[in-house]
Parts: structure tokens; sequence; C-alpha cells
């Protein structure tokens, strides 16, 4: 079994336990000394494949689901807050991280983080453009580079690209982390990906 | 907040996830001496209420689902293989359940821990009253007894109350749990309530 190549981590943007996890992922990659590469989605495609819906438009589940968020957070000591509008549409978030990611991956991991603190912390809606390049700036990035990137048709098929060939690896949900092939869903399978990174698969 | 009442832990006979948490829940019950009501339910009808389908059957989910109860089971330490037929309908198994847990709660939980380890580890289908009351009997049950109760209207009608009243609680799933009034759903959940109970709610 492979064991140098990278933790696969998918998620959307507007996805509370992707969220969780995002707090998490690295410390775990770095305490194995495994890179973890970072690749927001879109749910919505994914959803479509699975037949599934957003938890919180679901009965009874999306009461739960409230509910669960802010528990499972104070659980793991993580800042939250019920966003609204909730969810949201990511793309440009999305885009925004994966043109940042091929030029300098550490601030596009700062970007990220910075995304989800924004949104699920102080609940601020992040699903505009200019917010999302504001984001940015803050990041350290160009303003106006990040606007352009996220209106360009190359930066919209990379994205488009990406979310098909999480597809066809069978992410049908948020966080889902893939570890030398093994798919794990879930922040609450944040333990078993800590064990098979011990010990290589259980 | 009240913490002399019992832990409510409903669970379909036929959900892997009811099986490992059933081989946790009463040792967990007994660390912070809380009484454990076992509460056989129908996953037909919470499914019916929340818009679900067993997971299986789900593109996408239902292939990493059959992973995941193996991998979780390995995890756990819990003797599991995938039965065949899955899932199956478990009325014979609850409708026993209830009419045992009447008179006699202890043998009640012998002999639902029976027919989870005859399912999921030995992957043997407990479906049909013959062997249920065959399963009984093993647990220290009249075997006739026990078939003349599974036909009995009395106890039909008490499991379909027993599974009414669970959905008016909101429970859509299994393993649900309820500590005080707090909903936990998934055998995932078992370490929040373990800390839920250790310091009564965070």
């Amino acid at each position: 079994m492979p064991t140098t190549g990278p933790i696969d981590f998918y998620f959307d943007f507007s996805s509370p336990y992707g969220y969780l996890a995002a707090t998490r992922i690295n410390a775990i990659g770095a305490k194995y000394e495994r890179r973890v590469k970072w690749r927001p989605i879109l749910l919505g495609p994914a959803f479509k494949a699975s037949g599934n819906s957003p938890l919180i438009s679901q009965p009874l589940k999306g009461t739960y689901a409230e509910r669960d968020f802010r528990r499972t957070a104070r659980f793991m000591g993580v800042p939250f807050q019920q966003p609204d509008p909730f969810p949201i549409g990511t793309q440009n978030a999305a885009r925004a991280f994966y043109w940042i990611d091929d030029r300098d991956p550490l601030q596009a991991h700062r970007f990220a983080m910075t995304c989800f603190a924004t949104y699920f912390a102080q609940g601020i809606d992040i699903s505009g453009a200019e917010k999302v390049a504001e984001l940015a700036a803050h990041a350290g990035l160009d303003r106006d580079e990040i606007l352009a990137a996220i209106s360009d048709p190359v930066v919209k098929d990379r994205l488009k690209r990406e979310v098909d060939a999480s597809l066809l690896k069978g992410v049908f949900g948020s966080p889902y982390i893939i570890v030398d092939g093994e798919p794990f869903w879930g922040a609450d399978r944040l333990d078993q990906v800590q064990a098979w990174l011990e010990t290589g698969g259980f």
C-alpha cells in the first residue's frame, strides 16, 4: 500500500462538517508527515449523483442537524454559529481557491480557512464574488486578480473538472477524505482517519 | 436538568450502526449509573417520515456504507459480517422484545443481543417468527409463548404504538439515543453521549 501520496480532503465551503474537519485535517496530516491536498467541490452535483439533498432541508433530520452542528462544534472546541442564509453557493470561493492553489498552496489554505471562519464562526455570507475577493485580499492576495479569476472561463472550467473528477472518485458528501484509496465520509470519521494513518490500514 | 431518567436507546434490529451502539450503550449507562431503556423500532415508518431510504440502496452512499459498516466494526473491535439478505423486516424480533421486556428487562436485553449477534456477527437472517422464537429459546424463554406473542394483536399494537411514539420524539434513524431530552443520532455519537453524561450537558 503506497503511503507517500497526499491525503485528499474534499469539502464544500458551505458544509458545517467540512468546516469542522478543516480545523483538524492539516494537524493530522502533519502528525503522520503526510501532505493534505484540499479539494473544494460543490455539493449540488454530488447530491444529484447520490440522490441526496441538503441535510437542513430534510424533515426531522434538518432540525436534528442544526442542533448537531452546534453541539459537535462545542464538543470539538471550534467556534461556530449557524449562518443565515444557509446553505449558500460556493462556486466563487472554490474557483478562487483553485486559482490561488496553483500559485501558492499555503496561501490557498489560509484563504480557505478565512472563508470557513467568516461563514461559520462569524456567520457572514461568503457566496458573492466581491466578498470572496475581499477575503482573498485579507489573505494577502490581489483583489482585482481574484475577481478576474472568478469570472475567467478557464478557472470556471477548472472547478467543473475538479467536481467531475470527485464524482468519479465516489465523493458524495462533505467532508470526504481519501487516504491511500480508503474513503472516509464525515468529520466524525477523523478518528478512523488517524488510526488508518497510524496503522497503515486496520 | 433532570439526570435520573433512563437513557432511551432507539434502534432497528436490522441496523448495523444500531448493533455497534448496542455493544456499548449499557456499559456507558453503567459508568454513569443510568438505566438504559432499549426501544426497538422499525426504520420503515421513520424513513417515510423523514424522506429517507436505507443507506444500502442509495447510489454511491450505499457502496460506501457497506465498507464503513465493516471498517467501523473493526475500529470498535466488534465482530461483524455483512448479512444477506439486508436489510430485513424486524417486526417479529421487535414484538418479541417488548413482550419479554414487560416481563424481564434483563432477559429482553439478552434476547436483543442474541438477535443482533446472530444477524450481524453470524450473518443469519432473523426476520422469521420461527427464527425469533428459536433465539428467544436460547435466551431462556418459552418458544411457543414467543410464537404466540408475535402473532398476538395486542403485542402487534404495542409495537405500533412504540413506533408512533418514537416518531413523535423525532426519531428518524438508528441508533438514536436520547439523554435528558438531548438527541444523539448514530454510533459515532457515543463519545458525545458519554461527554454529555459526564458533564450534564456541554
